[in-house]
């Protein structure tokens, strides 16, 4: 639990890189015991060939602006994500992101739990 | 944790009241021991006069599309919302929702934890 009454506030709109950039930004928006709450900048990065994330929690996540396409392991096509879309994705159900839209970037909520 | 594979998506902004209504319409996205995402769907419902939410858990609330007008207790003014404004709600962080845009409806997503 937060400490009482420290409100804190923000726009998942501001602060954009300008251009694409090499990474991805990360901002931890809340973090507490059991759950973290993420705004993820994603400018045209893909998880590399050949790799997966297999996370130890469960994932829960937005696109806020912008695009991407994302492979569950075991499916036969990618799946598209558009503004709006949410997935939650359980523990170790393993997948990557294959294409990310660039230019605006692509905004993710990432909440772990 | 949620059952292995189990995967589940959509999207914040399908499924939309057509036109104002008299209720918020709130759908659980997931629902973890310790975490709950909501989306709220606000057409210009506000909280009644005199009224303030005293909630048990901390929020992490988020203006998906919409705008909306929030008053912590104690403050001297109304923060106001828009698309992409988030607030964390600590627990007991008594607040009143004085203002949401009816049409098109406004959409929240709310984590609570």
């Amino acid at each position: 639990m937060i400490e009482e009454g420290a409100v804190k506030a923000g726009s998942l709109l501001e602060g954009l890189p300008a251009a694409p950039l090499a990474k991805e930004i990360t901002d931890i928006l809340a973090d507490a015991r059991e759950v973290r709450i993420e705004r993820i900048v994603s400018t045209g990065q893909v998880t590399p060939e050949g790799q997966w994330y297999d996370q130890e929690t469960d994932e829960w996540v937005l696109v806020v602006a912008g695009a991407a396409r994302l492979r569950i392991e075991g499916e036969e096509a990618d799946r598209e994500l558009t503004e709006g879309d949410w997935m939650l994705l359980p523990a170790h159900c393993r997948h990557r992101v294959t294409w990310t839209r660039a230019e605006p970037p692509t905004i993710w909520l990432a909440v772990r739990f």
